[in-house]
């Protein structure tokens, strides 16, 4: 998986029909070793409730199609966790 | 998902049969911080009619068989949604 | 898919016995902005035809499984359609 | 696969429920011609009882999945190996 | 598939029970245009007798699992053809 934030939004009315009532948001991974931002980054399909600001974990592939909101979607990421805490070489990089 | 622009067409008379009647499109990714085009990009097939110039949504890898016109073909990324809005940090990257 | 450009040959006569019969060909990307060659590429089975100097596409990871030629075989990148025309923002990149 | 070295953790409290009971990890690459940490890495779930500090082989995408640990789970990364030796060009590059 | 050569070993002892008698290689990929080894490479499953210093070709991600050696495995990179001949633009950058 990878641990980003959540940065923005998708709308999208001329879709496939699989993809009806789907939250598109936007991600940017987190740099493990900073816990800053940085490039590159995807649209995400929202399976737990998350919003603008939160880090999170999304899973990418056919894994982005385990969950139960995905299943047999044309979808390549999935939001499937929100993130309580983040430490790196024992120091907190981030927490909620 | 990736967001991208679409920006040409591939036309390939001599394919796999499986592949006969897909419209052929190149995508450039929009950077998520900008909203610009960057560097990079695929060949992704139509599923949802979509144009040159257009902001679209396409899915990769299988998840881009998940769709009525890709299933069971050699198809590796499909554009499943046209964009009508994307924000980032609160302001709007694009409306259609 | 990517479009590229068949610039290589690989012969590899031990191997996974699935793979017997099947034709390597080394391809590099071409860059959506200029229709230019550029670094990376893959060692990819050809599943049409193809030849050295030829413009291609081809299909990655189980996409890449969706031939005939292919099927259940080890096998992550398939040339599955040679390009005639390719054109970016109204100019024509490539003309076969 | 990666070989790469466990460097933090992730928790996360709200997530799909197929996540519970998952350990997750922050793993760095290793650069195989230096044996360094390099840029990069993922949030991997641990399969084989891995800890921070640790030299790891981790597998993605579909592959992921193929453990009891993580069947059928929205998951595209995980640790399957702890390494004992990693040798290149004769020189051992770790020992545990 | 990357073409590439195999530059080192890994050994594992604590690993999932299916990894069990698999034999792990360090391979770094070959840059197309010059033959020469370049930055990057994985940890890849050996499914053709190869050893250290030879060319070889590695297929990823569920592909990587269409071998008897490696199938339903938790193995993203399987090398599955060791390299006689690489030719680029008519001229041979290897032999074996």
């Amino acid at each position: 998986m990878v641990i980003g934030k959540v940065v923005g939004t998708v709308v999208a009315s001329q879709k496939e029909a699989e993809l009806v009532g789907l939250k598109f948001l936007a991600v940017q991974p987190l740099d493990l070793a900073t816990g800053e931002v940085k490039d590159g980054g995807v649209i995400a399909v929202d399976a737990v409730g998350a919003g603008v600001g939160e880090i999170v974990l999304y899973a990418s592939g056919s894994s982005a199609r385990q969950t139960t909101v995905t299943q047999n979607r044309p979808v390549d990421a999935t939001i499937m966790a929100i993130v309580d805490t983040f430490e790196v070489g024992g120091e907190v990089r981030y927490r909620k």
